[in-house]
């Protein structure tokens, strides 16, 4: 099954890209290799967790937004790829999520993320990660999320 | 125009390299990369900017300490590359922001280190970045900034 | 000298290999590069330092940690490039310490998991590195260490 089936089949619709806004680039290409910058979890436009876990937002709320990051990271992957269906699987997972000093769960909170892409890629979306804690991010996101993906 | 013209053109000189003190090194090729080490806005061997963003370092003297970590991470860049005409483009930016819980204005800073790169590079120079927040930076730094550059 | 006789020289030996759980790998090959997911100072199933530096972790356990992570991330690569001698260089070290508001001294500890790596590999060991503080980590570690490691 092609990854667009698969993503029909687990509903989700990939958000329009993002358009690229000053210097910087949502992603780009590196011979097989589609680097991806930070993602925040906009989902519509809107931030789906803000400030930090677990004062301002839950455990969960932060899983959730962790998977929206990948799943726009996905978004923004396709298009410097050339179409979804050319990505075949995920290098590595970057994960920044704002907390609380001393908060020690992000790897739960990381999970729904690295979670999403295996279950898009299957075995080839299994990828290294490191999952850390931070007192801020941009626009007050409870999440950012990096990716490297393989391509054709 | 090359870069070494361009650079001039520019009223940028670019700073003696660091020499490599101990087990790390300022910048290392790989294939046609060149991965460089966080660097910090070191000026005349004085840091520009020290402490967390509001408290301790304006916004714009932020933004400014991260165009010189590009402009040293740069300098880093041409020695491993040979000279800095072989640099070609940039590839990522990492970008970590000292400052205040909640604080969430890390991208406009980043883009002070962005838009130098474009503006030596052209639309080469365009990279994925991830700015984000940390609470504690080497000697106290207001910015370190990651790059990896691409050659020829 | 192969790296096996040199760290049994060390008087190191490397840890079983974590199992993968879940969705992500401890290390991934990608052409010469082996990946490795950030590595906790776990030795013997026990974390060798938490909390933040220097409240509840000193300067010294917290470098001692950070070459831990350093020797995990050893192992983990060794499994993905099919044996320890199959390594032979290292390309990046990322470094992130739990620490106070301000701390500075991160790269002291770092150094402690770098000199390790070149003390492996000889010059080939010499890597680029961004090390960093951080409000908080998984576990409460007060390291987490990210490496890409080259091999033949």
């Amino acid at each position: 099954m092609n990854l667009t089936d698969r993503l029909a089949q687990m509903n989700i619709i990939l958000p329009a890209p993002a358009a690229a806004v000053g210097a910087y680039v949502p992603a780009r290409r590196l011979g097989a290799l589609i680097y991806v910058s930070g993602q925040l979890p906009l989902q519509n436009g809107k931030l789906l967790a803000t400030g930090p876990v677990p004062q301002r937002c839950s455990l969960e709320l932060a899983a959730q937004a962790a998977r929206q990051c990948a799943i726009n990271a996905l978004a923004a992957a396709a298009v410097a790829a050339g179409g979804v269906d050319q990505l075949t699987g995920v290098l590595r997972v970057g994960v920044f999520v704002q907390c609380a000093d001393g908060f020690s769960q992000q790897p739960t909170i990381a999970n729904a993320a690295s979670e999403f892409l295996v279950e898009c890629f299957g075995p080839p979306g299994r990828h290294v990660r490191a999952a850390v804690g931070t007192n801020a991010l941009p626009l007050d996101a409870t999440v950012e999320l990096e990716v490297i993906f393989v391509t054709t």
